[in-house]
């Protein structure tokens, strides 16, 4: 029997900007879905930009029914004030897939960077060009869209091993 | 006319307690209505924990209907690991009274110990002390809902004067 479809929710959350990916995978073949960028009023007091954030992510949440959701874990910054903000833009992004009901994968950094360009490092231009040719036909404009489809990419590719490793724990 | 009295929410955000304290201010009259503590369960994901901590907060916006909510501008930790926690709870935080129409004001960690005890660095114990001094009623036991209870008579305090300096940009 065919695997059916499983569609994954990849974000790259920012309280300017949070980037979004809906991609299908089907065994080892992926396809794009939809990506955009969820950009709050940067006028607004942080709680109505944290609540643009969230409100951005139910939509794309309702248009799209992914069935699991994956975030970069973040690179805790050197900036103390940045990674407070970050956290929080994080928070929302995390808590808006767990309350419709989705697993929320964390991968970190490299792992994501690792599974789509095949280095641990590489650049923001790097992985832009690697989501293109993974997925043809979607058309990336921005980088924090390319890099929401990058954690959906890596999370295809591990889903599997999670899923794996979940079982184990539980028949352990 | 005797102004209303106004229900204040204060949070103290965290991912293993989050602190919460409701309070009515009508002048410069303090009550106590309710105060606790959210555990979200340690044992599941980042994700499910949020939801914890949005859950909880949810139920006591519904409970208690405040209509202002505050919460503490965070210590940017030494830590960063902790700081990118600590961000986390305290976006869901935000969140869930923004949700709910509330304005949310954010207080420097100075400002509430100097409100509440008079002087800007004060000890765990001696805000929990003060706090069961302006609110005669509350019986509490936690300093997490202690500290929660002193942001929200913070915002009693400077709520005036918010409100005054909004006004003052909109006829600007």
């Amino acid at each position: 029997m065919r695997p059916l479809p499983i569609r994954i929710l990849g974000v790259d959350p920012g309280l300017r900007r949070t980037g979004w990916g809906v991609i299908e995978a089907e065994g080892h073949r992926l396809s794009f879905v939809a990506a955009g960028v969820i950009t709050p009023d940067a006028e607004q007091d942080l709680a109505h930009r944290l609540a643009g954030v969230f409100a951005g992510l139910q939509a794309v949440l309702a248009e799209h029914a992914p069935h699991e959701a994956a975030v970069e874990e973040t690179f805790v910054n050197v900036n103390p004030t940045a990674t407070l903000k970050l956290g929080q833009a994080r928070g929302v992004a995390m808590l808006a897939p767990a309350l419709a009901g989705l697993d929320v994968a964390e991968y970190a950094p490299n792992l994501v960077k690792k599974t789509v360009v095949g280095a641990g490092h590489a650049e923001k231009r790097q992985i832009q060009h690697m989501v293109s040719l993974l997925l043809p036909k979607a058309l990336v404009k921005s980088p924090d869209a390319a890099d929401a489809l990058a954690v959906a990419i890596c999370h295809a590719q591990h889903r599997g091993a999670r899923l794996r490793a979940a079982a184990a724990r539980i028949s352990a």
